[in-house]
């Protein structure tokens, strides 16, 4: 991959955020964590990975997700959407698991317009499915950064309802970001509907119901064991720092230089 | 408090931010949700808020955070910071939850630089202990925004642990957020270390420590029916989207104005 540097202008990210490829996972996380500990879980039984995960309907999902979200709000609409099926398929752990308290992930945590809680509940979902990176296996984590990936380039809402609660045409927009605030904010420009907007919160229920059909069927392909990580971006790694791709959006063409580790200076091999 | 206008020029939020009051919640959330539905918890026991709490040595907590850092890095480690003590005091629910999978939150959840895995980690806490609003309570819902506004507002980290790992001098910064990209960034920046290094790494611990100190304080206050919420920001509320109070960090003199509800005109009242 080629070395952009963090102070050059014109990052373009895209033509190498949708190569589809195998990530050098190992690369990508030693970069950015430094080290990968072993396992040491503290918790009970809920603490062994993967939790038994048996397929289920994407559409089926999103369409409980879509009207999760007018209970529960974006985060916790999409943990439920999954998790209400597999107590019933599976049951524990899945029952124990207080998917409710994830309210707060609404509007990027409490207002705060953070990471979207949609994708956010579907990182939660993927990650106590397959487990965390430190228990062993990487899946749980890549399907995490795909789903960001995912989230950021796709005209989102993918998905419509099959009896929306509103009938007004829901237009798609493209956020180019994770965080909330980019998400809604192009749509409310795009739209000119207003946040306190019926049409608002349906775009906001119809993003979750995406979402959710999204993580579930990256979790059937990794159930069947053809799950291909599709993103290999890692800003860390790239730039030095963690953040998304598009440097530029933000800092125009003054993108700042992250500080460098000390060139360590070879031994020399004896001659 | 004053309208400013989402158009206005020197959005000044600090002296509105800092004042300790009561918070208007109802209004509030109302003003970003728009209606607050009757709980249908789907869940099992662990969906019965509150969960039990002890009180907890904040001191003590944040020591656990630093040394968990090193194993799972800062939302699971602030989780586990609180929840390992529960565990032991209390058992149930904590003994079921799986803090672990909450590796993830590492990096602005998978290095995307979103939101800090610290405050990440402790809205999670309050939020499984205290229930989502839609249960009936407002506080986990409020001290995240509490927790939110504290990270942005101080010079972390706070705390300095008992046993360092590392013996360098670590500076503090303010990030004027919440999302990891600015206060990694602004560290970064400030103290010259790269993102793979010792030092930063070892910020980072003591940010997640400092966060664990935080939330428990918060928790404890609550404990004894003595919390009072700190912050009344809304960003929802006074500029008509989900965000930060400091607008022009981002947005420069040019803010956008965000679309507005129609008037709707009222009915004349009979004469």
């Amino acid at each position: 991959m080629q070395d952009e540097g963090l102070g050059s202008k014109g990052l373009v990210r895209r033509q190498i955020l949708v190569t589809t490829g195998a990530l050098a996972a190992g690369a990508a996380l030693a970069h950015f964590g430094g080290f990968l500990n072993s396992a040491e879980a503290t918790g009970g039984s809920t603490e062994k990975w993967p939790w038994p995960y048996e397929k289920l309907d994407p559409a089926k999902t999103a369409e409980i997700a879509y009207n999760e979200w007018y209970r529960v709000f974006c985060g916790a609409a999409v943990i439920n959407s999954v998790f209400s099926q597999l107590r019933e398929k599976v049951g524990e752990p899945y029952k124990s698991f207080p998917s409710d308290a994830f309210v707060f992930l609404e509007g990027g945590q409490v207002g705060w317009g953070t990471v979207c809680g949609s994708p956010a509940g579907a990182n939660i979902v993927a990650n106590l499915i397959i487990g965390p990176r430190i228990a062993g296996a990487h899946e749980g984590h890549q399907i995490a950064v795909d789903m960001m990936q995912w989230y950021s380039e796709t005209a989102l809402p993918v998905y419509s309802p099959k009896e929306p609660k509103q009938a007004t045409k829901i237009i798609t927009t493209t956020s180019d970001s994770p965080l909330c605030h980019l998400s809604v904010g192009k749509w409310m420009k795009a739209s000119g509907y207003a946040l306190a907007s019926p049409e608002r919160k349906d775009r906001c229920a119809r993003v979750a119901a995406s979402s959710a059909y999204q993580v579930v069927s990256m979790l059937n392909d990794w159930k069947d064991g053809k799950y291909v990580a599709k993103s290999d971006f890692s800003c860390g790694k790239e730039f030095g720092i963690t953040g998304q791709y598009n440097c530029n959006d933000c800092h125009g063409d003054k993108v700042p230089t992250a500080p460098q580790l000390p060139v360590v200076a070879a031994t020399p091999a004896k001659s």
